[in-house]
């Protein structure tokens, strides 16, 4: 028997940072999951725990370095954290930090006092930092970002075999909910990447190219669609090279209503639920090696 | 043996409903679920269906509806509903017609061209209407409305006992879920509601008051602000004669970092899943009788 | 305004009590959510804590029991804490201990050894004990109980309306997820309950009579089927008095193969997850007041 | 720009399929996912669907087979559908077929019918067929299989930094929610697996050797039970090359009881859901490539 691919950590830490600027308060709110890598055959063979670094002790390293270095930006936070580890600890070569963060809005309120907040927006915003002795990989994404047009799409002209029974339409509801991870470009050799990089900034670009591409894009196809949500965000974002889309087909069945004496002029959809369709690819920069993995829905 | 209360119906049809007005389009988006009862001994007790009409009908009657009257507004959509199986069906006595709306804003587009959506808010609006031959109640709500004070919370002086542990706070974070159903004052005697009842706009002013009392009670317990939520929704909306908050304390515990040799000084929390406290209270105004069911978080 | 039914404590406390008995070890598992209510206007009104026993110290009690007490059934410990809150905290008038248990079962393995456990079946057993002045009410269930029976189900002589498209038929297949909430008959008086109840054979035996109705009764419509579990629970079981079932008909619809030339002889089906048809009803011993409510998904 | 690695299809068909044996039923109840690739850059360039064989023609696939061929088992089927889909339509060139079985048991009831089924444990059986040119590959596997041990678990002699500070056990609960995919041995060349493939009772006795493992490794560390539980099954199924497993640790924590003047003695533990440890590896039979990716739990 052979030991092979193998990593260990503390999934889903969550912890929460406010820092207090007089009586404007900051947060940030996170879920932290570290997976780390390396010298590990004894652990597995004989049990010996002599490499190991609990798990525990992972996830007090996330709450230690929330106080000493502050959470600049998911990005940033998980840089610090996979450096250290690696850095730190001879047996571990490899660690992989994977991110969600949960979105505040500030309630206004009368006065100067700014510490109320509330979840706004549905999506998750991701991140994903790999660092082993290759270098450095940065991911960033979003996850259930929920989208429609209720006209300028069509499905026509497709193939056709004994099981198609699907009629073409000119004119249908088009929704989807958005699961995007893009890589961001590497800083050349095995460097770290660049502290200063606007990553909130980065981000906030980003998901509204994807909205954009969505909305104004005439869809004859869903992977159409898909493909020009890549394609805007590569063109834009010079700093991104690969970016992967997992776009569910959440259907919006017109409902026949004509047992009922009624015409349904694209007016009542029945919203299901499941089977769906599921539309996934990868676009590219010319030159960049695909290093994003296919099951994208899975990060973090 | 005896019958007790029955009530059956579709539940959970997800009904989209769409209207084009030029390039502009609007978009209603709801879960219906339908609960009628009546004289329903026989299918009980000898299987006999002479008087049920089928959930399946009752599903079929939520889209017709949403085409032929469209859906001004889920509580006005269940008025409808529930008047025609009162009304049109004499076995049929009682209707109860649960709704969640998914609330969606615009995606903000170049052009005239106004048809592309995103899905807002993490918050869902729930509506009940009930209609039997004693009247109606309409009840309004909303769930999953997260919100956080990092500050102007504490709690003390509380009452202890041999298994009592923890220790006073001067200074927490008090962050809750809010789950709140509303009941709106009965038109007199067994009279419908009044159609022109602005209900989307009394959806929007109850939210936000119980975002500003939420924001702006200086809280020295989650009762306290609860009852600051129920009181200043009464006091600002006549139109409204009964409220229930349930209000889940989401505990954010200060991380402990003194082994790392370092100080917390109000700055870095775990934010805990379970357990958590659960606050739970009626405020009602003088002379209304309550009404709304204890459990409130299944409503709908 | 008033301050209308209010109640508060620890919810979904996961308590897990291993017992001892040499090799041989027992597990019970299960989360326990307190709600306790009394003398509370304090609280509310002016966010004085005097009377209130705080949340954290319920879950400690919960799992100091544990250790006291053992936990010789959910229904057993249940009372225990219900007893203790309502007997040493003067403002507490009245508590109400929810319990889901988790059930294990046992791998077998060589050797005398037996600690070692597999979680089985997928329905959850649930328990509610409340106690005020007035006296005790015990209250047991189970969720998430999926049955089927590929046969002898019929659905005909249905009501039918203008929006009635459903065809009849003499053959389905009837599925549901059983939720059952029964009620024990009270002891004389405001008695406690006898503490010598078998509560978990008790268990056993309702859940099998629920199964065994479901599956021989031939169905002329899910609420006939609903009335014979509840009825056969009442006739075979003195010790209660009140049953409420919650049964969504789990729609498994016969998928149409006659365009791919295929005759789909009660062969493939598609099993739908919304809409769904949701019947419930109590059944009543003679005599017996409905207590359990109406909402009975919702319990615990 | 570059369209790099893209799929397509229906995810999540529901279908069961009912044989009738006079009056004994069978059941079988699978999700089904199918994920094509191919000569697809029209689609997603040009909108051209001239070589998408569209989801719903997919979806009606899995039904028609299911009528066609039967299901002998989720392998079985997945192959039969990747077949079909390469075979017959030129521009697909890959088919990845992910299925989810349910498991259901019999009520057993008096009288020869054979026809009412309970589902049955927790876990979730999956497969997951690959066929491309380069031939084929079948994994197994199964998630949410949750196990405990009340003892023979420790964790001591773990490297410490300065964020340490678990305290080392001699004896502590070691819990995990088992999710494991394994790869059966591919034919040769590029041959279809043995349609004799006796892919039932392979999952049964995989699924055994897993809790077999577990329940008696005496564990110095979760990583060791891991290693232990994927060697024994390379060791006993000659026909698995590699298996990836991914485990939680559930960790149930001592409570301290001292406060309340009681011993714990390995008696009244806290059931944590976050955050938790994460394990995970994978074994290989020497020679074996591994290719089960690294994020098993998104299989399927």
């Amino acid at each position: 028997m052979i030991l092979g691919q193998n990593q260990y950590g503390k999934a889903e830490t969550r912890v929460v940072r406010i820092t207090r600027d007089g009586p404007t308060h900051h947060i940030k709110d996170l879920t932290v999951s570290v997976a780390l890598s390396g010298d590990m055959a004894d652990v597995h063979l004989s049990g010996s725990n002599a490499n190991v670094l609990t798990t525990d002790t992972t996830k007090n390293t996330v709450f230690a370095f929330a106080k000493e270095h502050g959470i600049a930006s998911a990005e940033q936070f998980g840089i610090r954290l996979a450096r250290h580890f690696v850095t730190n600890h001879d047996p571990i070569t490899r660690a992989r930090i994977r991110i969600e963060e949960h979105t505040w809005g500030r309630i206004p309120t009368p006065g100067p006092k700014r510490h109320s907040f509330v979840r706004g927006r549905q999506e998750t915003r991701t991140a994903q930092v790999t660092h082993d002795d290759g270098g450095w990989e940065v991911l960033t994404g979003l996850k259930h970002l929920t989208v429609l047009n209720s006209t300028d799409s069509e499905f026509t002209g497709y193939a056709k075999d004994r099981y198609t029974t699907l009629p073409e339409t000119r004119d249908r509801v088009l929704a989807t909910e958005v699961h995007a991870v893009w890589r961001h470009a590497a800083a050349p050799g095995t460097a770290e990447p660049d502290p200063a990089t606007p990553w909130d900034g980065s981000y906030e670009r980003i998901r509204e190219h994807l909205l954009q591409a969505f909305a104004t894009t005439y869809s004859l196809s869903l992977q159409q669609t898909l493909y020009r949500m890549g394609e805007r965000v590569l063109q834009e974002c010079p700093g991104i090279d690969e970016i992967r889309l997992s776009l569910p087909n959440k259907h919006h069945f017109l409902v026949d209503l004509e047992p009922f004496g009624l015409k349904n002029d694209h007016e009542v959809y029945y919203a299901a639920d499941r089977p769906y369709g599921l539309i996934e690819a990868t676009v590219l920069r010319d030159g960049a090696r695909p290093r994003i993995p296919v099951d994208v829905t899975n990060l973090p």
